[in-house]
């Protein structure tokens, strides 16, 4: 049974899809206009593996992203690079694809794009402005928030509040707190990319309602869980409550809100002004997807996150002590050493109750630090015994496809399979240039030259220093 | 621009999808009681170079596939075999998803259980039925076939020549045709697996009406492409398009129909009870995926295939050939002998027009043997021209790249990197253990040993016959 926090209700619910055991979920998507930075890789990470559980534990999961690929930011990056927004999004879109990829974060359905869903976006703000949520201004269309009764519920503020934050007054609009649906195109401008026609002229949608145009085409007006970071809540969450609860009359829009924290860089908010921005691309300069894998499941998904090279030399030391582990249980099961079988029914009745805590903490609104504390209390117990020889082989192989159990649950590879395969070969060749050297030392020519061109065979070309 | 063959209008027609660049297309998946065989393979396989190739040319496409899981074959495989049905459902659909991954068949975005889309069925057919398009009787509901005037339209026959091929006379039907959309629980068997409730009684859904309650789900009553095996056109999609189409009002359901050819072995139609049936497990124990897929493309995806030993040889060889060219390729770059530029401009001209034609081919209704001639046809005078060492370095490279690129369309891995690795590995080790039996022979104790240990180190131990 799955207890997630429902940002919505403020506490942890019983989880329980709107129907029989299929899960539709929501992650609003990166607006693809520079290179994605590791707070969105701690968003998708986290949850991604939150998907792995669900699934692991028997749901459907269609997860559904957006992809931003007609925000003002687009154009502005495109007017200094002089390139074209549209070619300019799709670079940074297969950017992101990769990026992901090389996470591990694999477990997404479908990307739709802003633009290929323009006919639903001018359809859902016709809706409306028909039903007189929305009115048109010289400017564009705008939601009219004081006819949303509900407006603020997500993040808890009345209106009064909500439009103290507001930042100067749009004579144009009716309440300060109204926005942007569609944006009419300036005349005076020469804006003549991103733009479409639409029943209130050429423009571009605002910024909120792409979100909901695409849920409700896969989804329908009402599904099971929205998530995204936890600065999304106001406005853009709020925004997508009003416009498609009032759009289609039903509500709630989302059964489930989920929320990742706020990722900062030595305490400090990440942004590029304070020259604190770390995109994916240098963080994979200097450690591997697994070790931030492992850095962002250290902390749980709603905390605030700190990144710095302590922590992460922190992570890559925990993670060594895993592979480690599964390392030093492949030689002794290797070995033809017979080691005690004392405490092996104990050691039986150990790994179910490690395997009973790891799933409750999982299931404790996906508590992945506790689950990994699981498994490093029984790392402890078992290097203990391993230096006593006090554990068996039996115990030794249900511990191991234990760990590769809860890697595949968390997104790691702890079968080390494949893993030590380059490396391996490396080490191979190196063994191949250490042997011929000595060779060459003892004037064996002809095994010597036999290495060199039996290597050269397979591409491997040796550069003899001095002949 | 693309021409696809539409089986509803028999012609080739110029692809446009409904809206902007977004195509929905739907496959037929597979009823999952038994292993996959190599007829699902093809078809598969067929539908991933032309999604593949659609993706290639700048659509985005969502690719849906149902998994039947609740079928009556399924009831009777697992009472057979003494399983509960919906464990060997979940088990056989499991093993289809591998099948899949190792065929290289990833591009289906969402596999819908139908299951898991009961409430969207029973609601399908409460609409049919409301409409007066369906009728309930003592065994079921059942669509009735008269009330529809489009019935036959893909198939292209008229109701009477349809009638003709129905056996047996079931007396609580109106038409002979009628099929059944919910099939009530025989009062006096003891089914107690795969029954809902609806409001027709406890039952089961009839075969047609999971893909057009899964398809509505996803894409509403209107998509672009259908997709399946030529054996279901009727009465399958028949009846597809008639649930559809009688609910929604709308019309066409769907814009483009496409099937794609049976697969027969040594000539005969593939059974169980010829004794000719061929599963993917069996397959893959004697041929690798690639050497499948490109017999599966040196075919057309709606001609019949034969399957045979000698054609998968030739396909063996056919494969190797390209192969074989980019090893050369890699041999020569790597080389520091110099290579003609006489006939450079030549070869660019002549590669750019090889390019034309393949990508011509491809959108010739996806004419993937007509593409794959193009690429023997460069092969063969490439070859002649390396003979004569008569092509440059230049031309070579961008060769290479062309042909790399194809694969990316069609499905390989033509780039040759990571293909070798373990081999590589393999012949690594083999050397190393000849260096050493060599110097055994010498008596040269300490290195020979040093391999040895060394080895094991990498966990590679080596077994020596005789000391």
């Amino acid at each position: 049974m799955i207890k997630l926090y429902n940002t919505m209700t403020r506490r942890k619910e019983i989880f329980k899809p709107r129907e029989g055991n299929k899960i539709k979920m929501f992650v609003c998507g990166p607006t693809v206009y520079d290179h994605s930075h590791i707070g969105h890789a701690r968003t998708y990470i986290s949850f991604d593996v939150i998907v792995r559980y669900l699934k692991y534990s028997g749901f459907t999961v269609f997860y559904l992203q957006n992809i931003t690929d007609l925000d003002d930011k687009i154009l502005k990056r495109a007017e200094e690079l002089g390139s074209s927004p549209l070619e300019l999004a799709r670079r940074y879109e297969e950017k992101y694809l990769q990026d992901m990829k090389v996470l591990g974060v694999e477990n997404v359905n479908f990307y739709a794009r802003a633009t290929e869903h323009i006919p639903e976006i001018i359809n859902q703000i016709k809706i409306l402005v028909e039903k007189g949520f929305a009115y048109e201004t010289d400017k564009g269309v705008y939601f009219d928030e004081s006819k949303f009764k509900d407006f603020g519920k997500l993040s808890n503020r009345n209106l009064e509040e909500l439009n103290v934050h507001r930042i100067g007054p749009d004579t144009s609009k009716r309440n300060p707190g109204d926005f942007a649906l569609w944006k009419k195109r300036k005349i005076e401008s020469d804006e003549l990319e991103m733009v479409w026609d639409s029943p209130w002229g050429t423009g571009r949608p605002g910024w909120h309602i792409e979100d909901t145009a695409i849920t409700d085409t896969y989804f329908g007006p009402q599904y099971d869980i929205h998530g995204g970071g936890l600065d999304l809540i106001f406005p853009h969450h709020e925004a997508e409550i009003a416009q498609m609860e009032a759009a289609s009359g039903k509500n709630p829009m989302v059964k489930y809100w989920m929320h990742t924290g706020f990722l900062n860089v030595k305490g400090e908010k990440m942004s590029k002004s304070l020259g604190n921005f770390i995109t994916i691309n240098d963080l994979l300069q200097e450690y591997s997807p697994d070790i931030f894998r492992f850095f962002v499941l250290s902390t749980h998904y709603r905390s605030p996150i700190d990144f710095s090279q302590e922590i992460l030399q922190q992570s890559q030391q925990g993670l060594q002590r895993i592979y480690k582990l599964i390392e030093t249980i492949n030689e002794l099961l290797d070995e033809n050493t017979s080691i005690s079988m004392d405490n092996d029914q104990e050691y039986i009745y150990k790994l179910s109750e490690i395997r009973k805590e790891f799933f409750e903490a999982m299931d404790n609104d996906f508590n992945t630090p506790s689950a990994f504390s699981t498994i490093f209390d029984i790392i402890r117990e078992v290097n203990r015994d391993i230096n006593d020889s006090n554990i068996s082989k039996n115990a030794l192989t249900k511990l191991k496809a234990l760990i590769i159990e809860f890697g595949i649950v968390l997104g790691f590879d702890f079968s080390l399979k494949n893993k030590n395969e380059p490396e391996r070969q490396e080490d191979l060749i190196e063994l191949l240039k250490d042997v011929r050297n000595k060779l060459r030392e003892k004037k064996e020519w002809d095994l010597s030259d036999e290495i060199r061109s039996k290597l050269k065979e397979m591409d491997i070309v040796l550069e003899d220093k001095s002949t």
